[in-house]
């Protein structure tokens, strides 16, 4: 924990906040932060601050809130992935929003067993926990939006120019493609993203032709094979860390 | 297994294999291929080709083999990285190998514990099938050299240069780096590049003056403070990746 994420209900009319559970318990066993000592705080979906320790006894801390004025952008490149087996899924959620990612957008494809869906990973209670660790990892606050999409046609034709600007980029890696990803990102800089993530196998071409449709435009990542995971952490990294496409 | 690698001492003198196990039982259960069906296969650290399924019956296959003459480039980036959690290091295995990785040195570090060169992650069997799983997912051949070191010091100041040439680059990612990664990477192209990844918790000021001293650039990866899996995916990927280094 990089930084410590508090729920805007949490604090009471004073800045003060009575932690417990796994939070206390990473204050006091890993940090083993006395009284005095100042933590960084985050409120999820705000500002990022300061927390000083008043008061750590049995599982309890007591930590008196500062936060910042600003709130930290959210991040601009979302994710439309073909859900994945739900044990790459579960490693997954905090990866993503460790590395920033604004929405996420799992869909149904056609090589997507339809029984992914009934998994408790799906579960909002379980990916916010994921969420939140991987905010509390990479020192972020802006919890990223999910959504899960049963049907990829009706989606795409009906839904997605709703969520995602008309003037943004669209991005779909396949071996199919002949253009690389910074070709079409040089075009035009601070625009939000979407990057579309395959399932394992691919999409077909019909699906690839309904992604063509919606504007996202095909680009080939290179002959390396990737299994999904990878694939995300890989391709997400182009797009949102500094030394990738910021620089450009 | 989008490539079945074979082993050099497989095929017999007509060029033939017989594949058990679970080549075997992909080949017949997953590829659902029957006899007559051309499959990509792969010699370990040699070249790629064409196996024809000549019978399966049972749990064997029999391919008849044919090889390019053509033998993959060794890949490009080496990675120096801090021995992570073996239930890390456990998973990354299959994604290095994957990504691309030409060697991959493990050390010991300050905030490394002790006990994880212990585990048996790090024994050649086990990772050896690992890496192999990586390179039939990307389509690989060729087996990343594996090198465990349990003193940085030493190995920094007597050892690297002899395994790591001295024009090649050096980075390594930390906060207190001043430049990004592709400024150093647009002064010459097609050199060796290691890539060094600190443990949870980072380099101690000692280690980096040594890596410093040992001609490592440091470089800031921006902001977000990333799990060593994720760390290791994301920047390998920016150096990897035919969307990144290549196309600068």
């Amino acid at each position: 924990m990089n930084l410590i994420i508090i729920h805007p209900c949490e604090p009471d009319s004073s800045g003060r906040v009575c932690l417990t559970g796994e939070r206390a318990g990473h204050i006091q066993n890993v940090l083993k932060a006395v009284p005095g000592k100042s933590l960084r705080i985050g409120l999820l979906n705000g500002s990022t601050g300061c927390g000083t320790v008043e008061s750590t006894a049995g599982g309890e801390v007591v930590l008196r809130c500062e936060f910042d004025k600003k709130i930290p952008a959210r991040p601009a490149v979302d994710l439309l992935l073909a859900l994945p087996r739900p044990k790459v899924m579960k490693r997954l959620w905090a990866q993503l929003s460790a590395l920033g990612v604004g929405r996420i957008i799992l869909t149904n494809a056609e090589k997507v067993e339809r029984c992914y869906f009934d998994s408790h990973v799906l579960e909002p209670d379980f990916y916010t926990a994921r969420l939140i660790e991987g905010l509390q990892q990479a020192g972020d606050t802006r919890l990223p939006d999910v959504q899960i999409v049963r049907q990829l046609k009706p989606f795409l034709e009906d839904e997605f120019d709703g969520i995602f600007p008309t003037s943004g980029i669209r991005l779909l890696a396949d071996p199919s493609g002949t253009c690389n990803m910074f070709q079409r990102l040089e075009v035009a800089a601070p625009q939000r993203i979407c990057l579309a993530v395959g399932p394992e196998g691919g999409w077909t071409p019909y699906e690839l032709e309904l992604f063509a449709a919606c504007g996202f435009q095909i680009f080939n990542a290179g002959p390396r094979i990737l299994r999904t995971d990878t694939a995300c952490v890989a391709l997400l990294s182009l797009l949102t860390l500094p030394s990738g496409s910021d620089e450009k």
